[in-house]
């Protein structure tokens, strides 16, 4: 159930949303890291901001369907949803990140 | 000098605020009919929104550089960016837009 809750669906993929959370620049150098790297822990990102901050950013990317996230151990480990995301919004991640 | 006010620089075109611009559903359906139509009114686009709501989104999307307006007696007309957006920000549009 825990990781039910962590994890959106593809109904989730409202484009207001996603634009939303694309359109702040921690939000989107996060997206290009998982972009690039695949799973990274949340602490794992090295940004110099607030733990509080860090959580509602990854908050807001969550509930936009952009990432999912998994518990291991006491890290919580973040994914980026690609598939989903170039399903929904074809070409929009490659656009916005500058692949 | 009033239309050097209205109108955008390609410098203007910052992807936080382009996106931002864009996260709105209001502001996205007048960049779509603009993307259709070309040039259209303030007044032509049939929004049940405020004149100042209307106002409002008009100037985001103008400061994100995403829209130029010029006058023509007493209307203030629309023409989006497109040329700069793409080359900008090459496939945003078309991917958010659903082109």
């Amino acid at each position: 159930m825990e990781t039910q809750e962590l994890t959106g669906t593809t109904a989730d993929l409202d484009l207001s949303a996603v634009l939303q959370a694309l359109a702040d620049p921690v939000r989107r150098s996060i997206v290009e890291r998982l972009a690039r790297e695949g799973e990274v822990p949340c602490g794992g990102f090295g940004l110099t901001i607030s733990k509080s901050t860090r959580t509602y950013h990854f908050r807001i990317l969550r509930e936009a369907g952009l990432i999912e996230q998994r518990e291991e151990g006491n890290r919580k480990l973040n994914t980026l949803r690609r598939d989903e995301i170039d399903a929904r919004f074809p070409g929009l991640l490659e656009a916005v990140l500058g692949e």
